[in-house]
This record gives C-alpha cells, sequence and structure tokens, in this order.
C-alpha cells in the first residue's frame, strides 16, 4: 500500500516533520511518501494563503496514483476537489483529527496557531458534523514555520484550553505541531491528537477496506475543461 | 463609485452576458467593470474548477483598488480570501441571490446546473445561515456555457421546484442564467432571483453605507508570505 | 420611486431622528416618507408594547400604496403580516442589519437598550438565519427615547461588546440608535451598521429589480374577514 | 382554582365549543372560564389575523385576575406579552399540544386548517423545540370556522399524515377540531392531542407546583407607558 | 388512577424521600407507588450506573399494569425501553422537569449533583429538543446520597447558575434534590422546578387526557425473544 | 495488540459471523477476540433488548483487560458506560460505520433490518454528528437473526435507499450483514460499509496512537457503588 502525504506549505522543512511523523506511524506494509508543491505559499496563515495552495495540492494528486492521500493542513485545503480528482480515498488532517477526538470523550479543544485561523476551525468543525464535540478553538499566537520550536508556549496554551473548556481531548491544530503529540499529552493528562498520524492511519483503514471515494454523482470525475494561462496544466 | 465584476469562468462570452446584467442595474452614479480572470477554467462544473477558478479571482481583486467587488459564479469561489485581501467589501452572487430571497417569503428554491453542483449549493446555503429558507436544490442539468440558449429548460425546471419544494420564490443558481430571470417569473408566477443583479445592488449599498470588512480579526490583510513556482506573482 | 419608513413607537421626536437617517441614505430617485401610527405605545420596551405596535404599523402599511415599506424599530414588529397586506417588499431593520452584517465577516455583536429585549434578538437571528453570525447580544440599559443623547454609553457597550464576543462587525439595536454610526464606528474600529439606512437600501434594491413578497402561498393576502370592537376598521 | 382561556378568535360559537372541551377536562377543583375578546377577528387564518387578535387577548389577560391562563388558538398569539403581563402560568395551546406528543413517540404530524398556516405552525415548533419531533404539517383546506362541522375531512387528512410522515401522534392544529379528538384517535390508531384539554391540564399541573413565569429579567411587568389612538387603554 | 413512581437508585431511604414528593403533589384521585428496584445500583453517579438501573427499572415496569409511570432519575434511564413495554404512558423526571421549566421563561439552569452528570443532561436536553432553552448545567458537587442534606450547597450553586447563566428558572438535577424546592425559589428569587412533582403531574394529565404512547411503529411491544444468564427473566 | 470484540447478541452463530469478519480485517499483528455475553437478549430488535443487552457488554469489557474494544450491535449499546469502565479506547460498530463513510462522499444511506429500529439509528446519528451526512434510514424488514442469509433483499434495500436518498455510501445498519459488503457493494456500485469492519481498525488505529477515552472528568471511572439483586457482581 502506497500513501501520499502532500504538505501543502511549501516548507520543505515542515515536510520533513511531517514526514518523520507520517512514517513512524504507518503500519509496515504501508509504504508512506511526503511531498510538497512546486508552487504555492511557504506557510498558510490566512485564508488568502489557503486558497493559493490548492492549485499545489491538485498538482500533487494528479501527479500520479498511490492508493490513498493525506491533505496535511489544517485546513484542509482543496478536499473537495481532491476527492473528485484522486481515485484512490483522500483524508484531511482537521477531519482525521476532529472525528478521532470524538471518539474519546464528550468534547475537545483545538490549539491552533494564529488567532486568524481560528474561524476556519470552526467552518470545518461544523462542515464534518463535529461541532458539538468542539468545545473551544484557541490560539498560541505563534507563527505556523515557528511552531516546531515552541513546544513549551504550545503545551501552556492546551492546558489553557483544557481548564476553560473543560474538555476531554486535545486537538493540534497545525501539522507544525505534529512533534509535541506525546509530551504535550504527558504534561496536559488528556488525550492529544495529532491530525498527520490520524489521517495517516484512516487512509490505511480506508485502503485496507477497499473504500474510496463514492464517484456516482457529485464526486465524480471533474468534466474535461479548457484552462487558461498558468493554471493551463490543470485542463484536460 | 466604482464595482469590478469578477466572472470566475474564463470564458469571454459568458462575461459579456454578466455585464449586460450588471450595468444595466446598476445605478447612474455607479461604474461597472466586469472582467474575467487571465487564468483558470473556461466553466465552473466541478469543485476541482471552482477551486482553481480561485487564484484568478484574487489575481483580478489585487490588480487595482476599486469600492466593490462581485463574484459572479454561484459557487462564490474564494469569498474569504477576496475578503482579506479587498479594501471595498466583497459580495458573492450565491450569497447575494440566498439573503435577498430570505427577504421575499418563507423559503426559496435553487435551480443550478448539472446535478454535481447541488452540493455546492447545500454548503453555501448553510454558510450563509439560509439552509432553514433554501427548500430544494434541483438542477435543469444544462452544462454551465449552455445555459443562456437553453431558457425553456431552466423555466420547466423553475416551475417543477416551486411545485415540488413548495416554495416562494426561485434563486437561480447559475450566473449564466442571469438574461433568464424576468422571462421565468413571468412563466411561474413567484419571484425569481438573479444573483448576479442582487449582489451588484448589495454591493452598491455597503459601499454608500461606507462599509467593508472588518478587518481587526479573522480578515486582516494576509501576512506577507513567499510564494514559489507558476504562483510565485501571489507572494509578497 | 416611493418608500414608507414606519416607525413602530408613536414618539414624533424619534420618527423625525430616523426621517433624517432613512433621507439622508435614499437614492435620488427614491422618495421617503416617514411616519409613525395614530395608535400605540410611545416607545417599544417589552414584547407587550411590540405586540401593541402591529396594529399602528398595518394601518400604515394599508393607507396608502407605496412601492416599500421599512418597519424601524429593532423588534420588526408585524412583519410577516405586513409582508400578507402590503403590495410591495417590507424590511425589518433588524432583518437588514443583522443580515447586512453577515456580509462583512465572521460574526457580529448587538447592542440593544434593555436588557430585556436581548432576548427579542436572539429570537430573530435566530429567524434570520444569522444566529450563527450573532456572537453577542448586550444591552447599554438606557431606555428608548434617552439612546439618541446617550452617545458615549453606547459607544462604550459597542466597544465592550467587540472585546468580548470577539466580533467584525457592530448592529445597532435600536432605531434610536442611528444617527450614532459613524462616530461609534471611528471609535471602536470596526464596521457599525444602523438598520434604518440598511433597510432603506435593501428595499430600494428589491424595488429595483421589481421584486415583492411571494404571494402564491402563506404570504398571500389576508382572507376578508370580519372585524370588531376597537379594531374593527382593520376587516373588510 | 381559577383558570381563563382565551379564544383570541371573537367567533361566539367557537368560544363555546372550546368551553365544552375545556370544562370537561379540568379538574373539579378547577374553575375554568372561556371568553373571547371584544375587539379583532372573527376568526383567525392569517399572520395579519393573528397579529390583529392580540390586543383582544392582552385585554383579556389584564381584564381580572386569575391563577393561569390558557391561549386557545394554535398560533399562540400574544404568548410572550402575556407572560409579561400575567400574574399566573400563561400556556398557549399549540405549545402545550406540540410538547405533549413529544412525550409520547419519536415524532408527530400537525393537521391544521388552511395551508397558508402551515408555516406559523413550523416556526412555532422550532420556537418551543420540538422541530425534531415534527415530523410533517398539512392542511385539511377547510376555513376555521367550518372544521367542527367537517369530522371527514379532519380524520382523512390526519390519516393522510400518519402514513405520509410516519409518525407515532396526530396534534390537532386548531381549537376548533376540539371536538374530534377521540373519534379521530378511534380512526387513525395513534393518539391525537387536542391543544385546548393539554394545556388546561398544562395550567392546571404548573399552577398546583405554585409556578409561573420567571419575572427576574425578560418577563417581568412591561414597563409603564403612554399608549395612544384606539389603543390608549393599554397605557397605564 | 393509579401512577407508579420508580426510583431507579436502589436505596429505600432516597425512595421514601421521592415518595412523600409524588403523593403530595397527586391528585385526590390519583393512586402513588413508589418503589425502587430490587437489582442495580444504590445510587446513580455515573454512565455505568445508570445503565446498569434500567434492568430494575423494567422489572418494575412488567411486574404490575399501572395507569401510568415515572422514572425519578435525573438520567431517564431506560426511557425508550420502558416505553416499548409499558400500557400506559411513561415520563421522565428530566424531561418533566426540562420541558415544564419551558414554560416559565427563555432559558433554565439545571443544578445537578456530581461534574460527572452533566454531559448526560446536556444530551437529554438535546435529545428532549429543549437546548435552546438550556443556558446551563452546573454541579454543586454532592454525591447523590448526601445531597438530601445538603441544603445550603444545593441553594448556593442554584443561585450562582442564575446569576452565571441569566437564566428564569431553576431546574433541580437530581430526585434527591425534590425536598428543597420550595426553599430554594424562595432564596433565589425564580420559579425551581423538581422533575418529581413536574413528572406525576404530567402523567396524570396524560392519562387524564387517555394519551399513551404511540405503539403502530417504533414503540410497538418488543418482540418475543429468547433472554439468557442472569437475565434470563427478561425474555418471553 | 488484544483488541476485544463483543456481540451484544447472546446468539454464537452470530458471533462467529462478526469474528469472520473482525479477524479477516485485522492486521497481523493485532489479536482479535470475539465473544458474546453470557446474559441478555439472543438478538436485538427493540429498545428493551438493547437496554437488557448492555449489562453483559459491560460484564465483557469488565472481564480482562484488553487494549481496546468494539460493541458490535448496531445500536452501541452501553457505549458511555464502557467508556468509563475500560482502560482502552472503546468504538461502536454503528459509530465507527457513520464517521467512516463521511470521509467518503456528501452523504450516506443506512439500512438496517426492522422499521422499528430506524429511530435508534436516527438518535445516534445526532448524537454522533453526523445528521447532515445521513440522507436516509431505512429497513430491509429482515429480523437480525435472518439478515445473514438474506443477501438478495439487503442488497435490494440497498440499491433503493441510493436511488431515493441520492447518497454516495451505504451503510449497513447490523452487524449481522457484515459478510454481504463486498456483494452489495459490487451490485449497487456505491462504497458500503461494514460497522465491524470499520470498529476494528478504528480501534486499532487509536490503540498504535496511544490513544483512549479522556477520564479526567465525564469518563473517569465509574465510583465504586454497592449493587443488589442479580446485578449484585456489577458492585464494587
Amino acid at each position: 500500500m502506497r500513501i501520499k502525504v502532500i504538505n501543502p506549505n511549501t516548507s520543505t522543512s515542515m515536510t520533513a516533520l511531517i514526514d518523520r511523523a507520517a512514517t513512524s506511524r504507518a503500519s509496515p506494509d504501508c509504504l508512506v511518501e511526503t511531498v510538497n508543491p512546486a508552487m504555492g505559499p511557504e506557510s498558510i496563515e490566512s485564508h488568502y494563503d489557503e486558497a493559493l495552495s490548492v492549485p499545489g495540492v491538485l498538482a500533487e494528486i494528479a501527479a500520479e496514483q498511490f492508493d490513498g492521500y493525506v491533505i496535511a493542513c489544517f485546513g484542509d485545503p482543496g478536499l473537495d476537489a481532491a476527492r473528485e480528482l484522486a481515485d484512490g480515498p483522500v483524508v484531511g488532517i482537521a477531519e482525521a483529527a476532529m472525528r478521532t477526538a470524538a471518539y474519546l470523550g464528550r468534547g475537545f479543544s483545538v490549539v491552533t496557531t494564529l488567532e486568524r485561523t481560528c474561524g476556519r476551525a470552526w467552518d470545518l468543525a461544523e462542515r464534518y458534523g463535529v461541532s458539538r464535540f468542539c468545545l473551544g478553538v484557541s490560539a498560541c499566537d505563534i507563527p505556523v514555520l515557528e511552531v516546531e520550536a515552541a513546544l513549551d508556549e504550545v503545551a501552556f496554551a492546551c492546558q489553557k484550553a483544557v481548564a476553560t473548556d473543560r474538555s476531554d481531548v486535545v486537538v493540534l491544530g497545525c501539522a507544525g505541531m505534529t512533534a509535541h503529540c506525546a509530551q504535550i499529552s504527558a504534561r496536559v493528562g488528556v488525550p492529544v491528537i495529532d491530525g498527520v498520524q490520524a489521517a495517516v492511519l484512516q487512509v490505511e483503514s480506508l485502503v485496507r477496506m477497499g473504500l474510496r471515494t463514492g464517484s456516482m454523482r457529485e464526486y465524480a470525475p471533474p468534466p474535461p475543461k479548457l484552462y487558461t494561462g498558468v493554471l493551463a496544466q490543470f485542463g484536460t
């Protein structure tokens, strides 16, 4: 089984970080390849960045056929489009993290990077049907590319969130936090979920069961279309 | 007052059609400029097309400062990102059409082009808070670029929707239907709303009141960022 | 185009205040007439007052045909009944203010007069489908007829609401606050919406598009009926 | 214990009908007085009628102190205002019928008179928190004042509703249907609820427990106010 | 009329307490019998206890035919199963208390025993359709069997809840608090609802109207079935 | 890794069937043990059966420590209590099936056994936050113990559900259907999900990530308690 993990941020150091988490968690018979696109924002910290990361994500989906795909940014950019395009299942890390958290208690707290990204987390919670489990979204106010080096600040924000939200579980709201998972759980005393690991295992499970996106209706392959300008490569 | 109407589809004939509706409806002191991006899909008929229309929309927002902006595709692609980027207010035609319909009765029917786009209309209805007014979304099964020439089929789909959904109002679910508005209303006997006109007037109203997107938090301008590859132009 | 703005409070000084906001905002080709009923409460500060303001509102709707109508009290009294009765579109100021705010960010705060009116604002937010955008309703604790002279208190309540609710926009929760709009926006740093202006422009837009309440079903004209007692005039 | 049942329709024959249901169901120690207002519509079949029935309802509440009150029209006109005004608890028949039905199964069907009143029933279901139990609202298309004589048509509409909605219970959607309750239940084979009886017993229960509307906040007595014109009597 | 009140806790002193509340509130022609099962937990303070109280509750329902039944624990254990099994109506005290509170204002606070039971109260509020009325659930942190002797602590928690939640009404979240109802209401100044009394009167009302659970579909009697082990007695 | 799969039905042939699905799907390093309780109903076809299956499920959880647990009946009986009791994660098959389906499209259809169980499936969809994905619940009207031998009837019900609900995915609504998964998918043309397989893989994933139910609050171990009668074994 081959799973492609796509980091929508074009930062290669972040890609390496995500790769360590993804490969360490995957099963022995599951080969993980972690990449970032050749186009788009170095890091995603706004709706603007997120929207503009999508072409790169889709180019990576289209590049070569894998058994399944993970979109490794907590905004799950391009998920619907990726599901139309891909032959195998596609899972976003926000989606996987939040749904996984829902198995572990009445409610979870999301701790994200910059405060301006909290709104997107709430949107996703609603879209994925977990808003009743999502007791709070808060920010540690560390930029995406600095969060890997900010264990203490992230852990403190998690502790505060658990106390304020009275939650059972913490969801890490950025792929850049993936290495902090175990340490924060030890400090805070509740389960802490990293979406990269949750998504890799979720895609593995879907592939094992032979499941992929239903393609009879909305998620059928996109109709062929003329594309122009710098995006001409996306046409067919 | 200058308003820019952006057709996210790169089809110039569709842009001309939208321009006629937009300029005919705008107030005398409001100058409308209708454009389509230089990059992206000729028409938008999937999540894939919609996602890939966004860079072009954002390039048009960034190109030159207007008092307000309309995104003239019923999926409202790139709306959040556009609001971060633009100095003036930004309104999508699905947003304007559905909110306008909510002033006119208990519920409306959306009639869209291909069935695969119905899901997106439901997503937007929920996002905009009008799902309680949205009594049904159905498709006339005509592709986007053929819908201008398909008055009878669209009108028939509207009649059927009103009877099935027991709705008070029809919302046209594609900018390409903009010219059919009055004729369908005459045939079906209920108000029929074209999002292009509704959005132009909504932006006009916002500009008259001196209102634009609140920019203290989530919708502050995007932080400067390195962009790579064919999207390098979007970085700062 | 002629629009009638009805102040459901019978206070004539409040009517004059509303008239100034409404006429200053309307387009040159739009004639606004602002009135208050000849029957009912001097000001509306309870469910009781609001219910008893409705006959006066409906009498004003029935009095003479206009192209459109605004109900200029933040409880939107009699809106459903007015829509059955009127030939043209009818818009309430709470409805227009809250829906307008939804174009400008993730969420808004409503600041109203007496705390006892907060519940009604929540009810309307739910009815209009904007409860997901309504992040808080709070009161400045100034009676309706004193609010015009209480800029500082209202502005302070708005500042507090924006900080507490973490909102992008403020909605003024009483027609009597209409003159404070620009000054409060300057002080608080976020867009501030006055429903009188928003509703006048909304009705204008509906009239320009030739739209009125759908009247095939629930909002058909009321069936003729014998009325008795002091309300006999309302029968037909 | 004295309970006042107010028929918001000014039809005296309908009042007599309601009185029979109310008095037959009340406990021996509970004195029921059924009245209709001296002002307002003969029957309520529109939002317009309903709004204009409210002054009469409130005049009856204010007239003399009872231990509790029932508002006996399925639109529950004036309920919030009545709760501010009354010393004892106030219950609407739609409220009591729908909440009572929720004790008896997964879901109920409402069968009302004219189709144009269905929207109001849905509004109330949502307001009372029973929309998840309300599986359908349908009309028998008989005017309010003819429904007493139309047992067969009402029963047929109930049978159809139960089959279509797959419901466990029927709620009669008009006080004028009160006499049909037992017969329809026998024909349809499911529990059938008449709001008049349900509301009288609910008020009785509240009075026995010494409970009335909480009056510390929103439902405090209305502030004294000047009222003008034909409604001057409502001022204080 | 004979009503059986079942205390799902096997504590006989608590049963005696519940019996006093139930019998004092029932009508003269209504004979109340209060029991506790012969199997199960002495008190219910976890999902585990609650689940294991259900067989005892069902054994009591099956033991002898009454006109109606009350399940007198605030988690309403076994309610759906009891409705399938019983010939007469079955009402839970959480259900009755929360629905009764909804007649008395915009919102109520629930005050329960241990904090770990708050989640269950929220679940029930949602299930019964009263989550919009439920403004807060908080705990006094007194175990179930000590709550009878802890008037001051419970009253203090109620006062705090009303101030924090800005609620109109208090719902007592444990049958063991039944004796405190009047005293707390006097101290806090808002209506206070004891579910035992509310449920007894609700069942009485249902029986008087000849209503029981609809049994045509989901709540038909359970199909006969082989049961094994210590639960063999429950088979047929 | 050792996972215990508990069939809440005491039918041993059904347990064998579930065991085949569970063991065939588990990873090589994951030892699955499938059991059914020594007490309770042979099959679960009512709220009554489901409630009475819970003691047996809990006895199996308490019997011996495993790394994780699956509750293999589509009503997920005893899930909250099991989470308090177990050291490792606990997943229900309805929960796993419905959440898994949400990764694969806009919406799914549930096909269950007897019509009377549809209500429970809706309850769970709401509880798990997937009601927006659940487009329909329908029954094939085959009893639980006969469903294994009724491939054609189940497949036909699935085809009908997909056409009626316009869904992307089918969820099999009974553990007894576990063997039909691949064949029905081939016939219907959409992904078909068996909750037994989905739950086993979900528990595996949770265990691999070191995650279990958060136990700081609501899901802490149940407080020790005296239990009486035939349930005395459950006390501590």
